[in-house]
């Protein structure tokens, strides 16, 4: 790696000087100059970003904090904002909030190692993030909204989402539903839920409680909460689920087929997110879409606005979700 | 974010005693020096790290380079890699192959914001890996080698992976086979098309060019793949087919699904890799297994190692991959 050092000894002057010439000084002849740069041009020398971070106080690096990346809706929401960053010329550097991720995240922000945080799985109890508000750090929530904390946010109707799955099953004639649900502690799964029971009650769906088993939002968990409600109902069980999430579902279908019975003849599934997955053969997945390309041009957008004008009004975006149906629901179109 | 000169201001000195108190000079009375401690205390000040990383010359910080995230390979890998540098305390930064990542990448060594990078997705071809090994930046490839490159890598024996299908599907009485290939590019897809070629001459399998479609490792072109080998072959399909990474395999079976065929009853296949999702009830794909965690572990021992001894004489370590047979290949056994 070429330093300022191999700069000023190839160029026979001093490191003062190669300073002086990488910042545009006046006090250096035009002949120092043309060798200074010449040297600089063939090295392909380049400042050292931490000196130019200490004058500007910038980094152009962003921390992204990610629940389990091996949940393949955080790849996907990944993708979506690292195209808006780069396009922005902004790094990016990820933390998973699992372990110590977060406090890490905050310190970087105490540190200037980054210019902001996007929070992707934001809860009302995470520490780092109250603590990065507190300080005025910019923040932007993503995904997670946490209703009240004063910070930009965009998220997606969740809770209008699921209160629509309800309307379908409804409008296509079922009347003993089951739900498996998500992690108490995400405002997704509490809002999908509290959307979905919302939609029950108001379309005459009967959610008995020996329906409702919550999953953690992995495969396994889904796998494990149908499982338990097909063993408590037997014969009697639902004949339309929803699954909070689409990684979930697909544990769900597992499930189902393990008891033997048929989807979407016995029962109906549907799922939440329509991560690419849903879409493949071996599921056909029903699901409510989020907007993920959207949300995330909309949470890097405020994230730049936010750095730059540390005091602007805060802004909550919230976007409405689509209902997807596919094979896992015997009417592939969704009512109007 | 309160900055040294809040400090200063608040303990009511000159910033350069709270500099010459962070770095524990003598020349600062006691009383001032507790007053100093006291507001980095109550104001939860943290030194810049610019500064830190200007002093130090390192900054904790690793890139890593990743080919497409929402192929679940490569959250499977970055979670692998995530844990062993949360354990060494170091940060990541992850760049995606894809478009201007690698050149962003290399931009990142030559300005000192990272020590060193993991690539994932290594090309012979990369200008920006040749570029970064041409400077003596601390590079470790892991998952995906490149043969004389002179750095260290780590990967797995993918050719003696792919030959260990063959000898199964040969043990099993098959004789017409196929195989779904992945890209040219990639030293993996490589590896193993070449190894599973090797095989089948070795163990008396035909492999007709007609029964042999390129994917490009993901779910709609192994998908696309398989259709075009089914279209060409009828009836005269291969009876076994060997996918070169398990996200491919599962578009091949959804063809395979598609053209109303069986599986395994009229045609076994397997995949690479050992993804999480290849174990679900859904798929049940028979594949050969990575160990990402041993991988991950070797890669970030490596790198730090280069990091702290430039000089070090290379290392490859290689390791040895693991059949496991599911129910997309009739005997449940691997042969021993």
């Amino acid at each position: 790696m070429v330093t300022a050092r191999d700069v000023a000894r190839l160029a026979g002057v001093s490191q003062a000087t190669v300073s002086r010439v990488l910042h545009d000084h006046d006090s250096v002849s035009e002949d120092t100059r043309a060798r200074v740069l010449l040297v600089l041009a063939e090295t392909g020398y380049q400042p050292n970003v931490a000196a130019r971070a200490m004058r500007t106080n910038r980094t152009d690096t962003i921390g992204l904090i990610v629940d389990d990346v091996t949940n393949p809706f955080y790849p996907e929401l990944i993708k979506a904002l690292t195209k808006e960053l780069d396009r922005a010329e902004l790094r990016m550097i990820l933390w998973n909030s699992a372990g110590p991720g977060e406090s890490a995240a905050l310190q970087a922000i105490d540190q200037r190692l980054i210019d902001g945080l996007l929070f992707t799985t934001a809860t009302a109890r995470s520490a780092p993030l109250a603590s990065a508000i507190r300080r005025g750090a910019p923040v932007v929530l993503v995904n997670r909204g946490v209703p009240g904390l004063p910070c930009d946010q965009v998220d997606s109707d969740n809770a209008d989402g699921a209160a629509r799955v309800a309307a379908y099953f409804a409008a296509a004639g079922h009347r003993r539903v089951g739900l498996v649900g998500g992690p108490e502690s995400a405002s997704t799964a509490r809002d999908r839920m509290a959307g979905y029971r919302r939609g029950c009650a108001e379309y005459g769906l009967e959610l008995a409680e020996d329906c409702v088993a919550n999953g953690d939002f992995t495969h396994d968990g889904g796998q494990s909460a149908m499982h338990t409600i097909l063993e408590r109902t037997g014969r009697n069980h639902p004949t339309a689920v929803f699954c909070t999430n689409d990684f979930s579902a697909f544990g769900a279908l597992d499930a189902i087929r393990t008891h033997g019975l048929a989807v979407p003849e016995q029962v109906w599934v549907s799922g939440y997110d329509d991560i690419a997955m849903a879409a493949w053969g071996a599921f056909s997945l029903s699901t409510v879409r989020q907007q993920l390309s959207d949300m995330a041009q909309i949470a890097v957008t405020l994230l730049r606005e936010r750095i730059g004008s540390p005091d602007r009004a805060l802004v909550h975006h919230r976007f409405r979700n689509e209902l997807v149906a596919r094979r896992t629901t015997a009417h592939v179109e969704p009512p109007a």
